[in-house]
């Protein structure tokens, strides 16, 4: 994730990332879950070259994964960095070109032709919508999109149909879940025609306090309104958030303090930790941080351990021959990353 | 506690201390509980003078306090060293001589007229014992004792009669705490004619895993018997404790390494924390010491830290107002000391 760097802002203290999501579909062929072999060989090739092949500007920052020929843990992992969906990964004829600095994936052959993927850190939805807006017309000058006067844009399934587009969030809520108002929040949020989930673990269950805001209808609004909209939305949780840590703080007062230090500590000394105890202990210390209780560490830092210890990425680093054996290698990698990263107080 | 030093041997790494008490009393005056006013003035400032203004080697290196003179904060931290016991805290015209390296207290009108008491670090009770008689020969050299030919020393309690001598040890047990075999342990020694309870707290619910082991005859036994004795017995218990370490080192593996670096952790990191929690982890941190797990601290700063951190040298440390600061300052304390007190680990 060589592009994602610090902000400061009350916002980015909330705000993980923002990620667009465009789909789009090629008008000589039946969508990917109709098409016949051949056809989706075809697809694989024209969208694949416009970038890799072509004479865009696009040209030297991707680099293409077929999927047949990664194997389970490549595949996890992308995954896990959410560069792919589950739905590519067991299509035959897929494939995903990823800019080098992760920051834009083009999945080939998922449920639609191609699914353009932008991801900004912070709150930048309407940058991460021009970036990929760029690459969509770049496409489109080399494709023929499947377009409907009336409708927009056709998709495989009718939720995308219009626009194509999904605009989301990566948000921290630990105040609201502690506090029990996350529920509340959700339901409003889906009331307002948002959807909002765990991404790890689902829900109000969420893992490390984690969820994703995102725009359910994508029919009949431009796409600067659907941006618009959600932002506006965000705005008003990301306002709830920052209330409840107040409240948190003033109630808790020492309490809260001890609790973002101990799991800072804990992080530092484990030997043995699954994922679930790690990514609630991280997500504390993140909140310490963002709180300014914590100093010695960035959030960048923490972040990027939320992903490295996802079950996937902890196999593919050590190459751990058991349940055991990874757990072991995750309190070791979280050790090792706090311990390289961490500033000196003087 | 400047005579603290640090010992490697197996025996050291369960025996934290080891006391010799002896029981005396002067033979023109009763015993302290039925001592009058002017009487029990007299004890005291005989027994004091032989110490304090004679002529002997004792004289530099002991300090007197008057109990009278004491404030409830003094008393306390004395008696949280074991320097001196709750009986003399109540008793008026009571006073204790304590040496500079705090190794030897002499208590006067405690239950007896006079009480010797000598701590030497580690399994040393033939160490500890000759201290302590010496100081008994400059004593009875300028005292009248009561001593009966057939029975030995009077006390005041007949429980003491005889020897007079009291020999204990200071162990820590966690592992057979942990396997539920301490009950068993304590039954065995008890049947065996030595006291077994927990030094805070009871028994096996003993806060931190220490315990006090002590012979219960005082008559009819010479005093190096009764020192025999429960060297014998404390030998096997430690050789116990040190079969369930590796039985726990053994069945737990990891997960045994992982408890100790976490408890090291949360003493490096807590904001709040009570005395009995922080026993719990400075056990534990004790034993990866000993289990030489742990290297960056060593055991002599957690000894410490367990006296330290008990109600009363709390409150005198840091004039805390209420128990919430005390439990702050007492995390506080134990941070800065452990940071203060860890060795480079390259």
């Amino acid at each position: 994730m060589a592009n994602w760097f610090e902000v400061n802002d009350d916002e980015s203290k909330v705000v993980i990332s923002s990620r667009i999501r465009l789909a789009r579909n090629l008008i000589d062929y039946p969508f990917p879950n109709k098409m016949k072999e051949e056809e989706s060989k075809e697809v694989l090739q024209k969208a694949k070259d416009v970038i890799v092949n072509g004479n865009t500007v696009l040209k030297d920052d991707f680099k293409y994964y077929k999927m047949q020929d990664c194997d389970e843990v490549e595949k996890g992992m992308l995954l896990e960095k959410h560069l792919i969906s589950r739905e590519i990964m067991e299509n035959s004829n897929s494939g995903v070109l990823i800019k080098n600095d992760e920051s834009v994936s083009v999945m080939i052959n998922e449920e639609d032709h191609i699914r353009i993927q932008t991801i900004f850190p912070g709150f930048k939805l309407n940058e991460a919508f021009d970036l990929a807006d760029k690459i969509d017309d770049v496409l489109e000058e080399q494709l023929d999109y499947a377009y409907d006067e009336r409708l927009g844009f056709l998709t495989s399934c009718p939720t995308n149909i219009g626009t194509g587009l999904r605009a989301s969030i990566m948000v921290h809520l630990p105040a609201l879940v502690e506090l029990g108002y996350i529920d509340g929040v959700l339901k409003a949020a889906n009331q307002l025609g948002l959807a909002v989930r765990g991404i790890y673990g689902e829900n109000s269950k969420a893992l490390g306090n984690i969820f994703q805001i995102s725009n359910q209808l994508t029919l009949g609004r431009k796409e600067q309104e659907i941006i618009g909209n959600i932002m506006g939305i965000a705005k008003q949780i990301i306002d709830k958030e920052l209330e409840a840590r107040d409240v948190l703080k003033k109630e808790k007062g020492i309490r809260f303090e001890d609790r973002v230090y101990r799991s800072l500590g804990i992080l530092k000394s484990s030997r043995i930790i699954d994922t679930k105890e790690a990514m609630n202990h991280l997500s504390n210390v993140k909140l310490g941080i963002e709180m300014n209780f914590i100093e010695e560490i960035s959030t960048r830092i923490i972040d990027k351990l939320m992903i490295d210890i996802q079950p996937i990425h902890q196999i593919s680093m050590y190459e751990a021959k058991n349940v055991v054996e990874r757990d072991i290698n995750r309190a070791s990698h979280i050790r090792k990353t706090i311990e390289l990263n961490t500033k000196n107080k003087e």
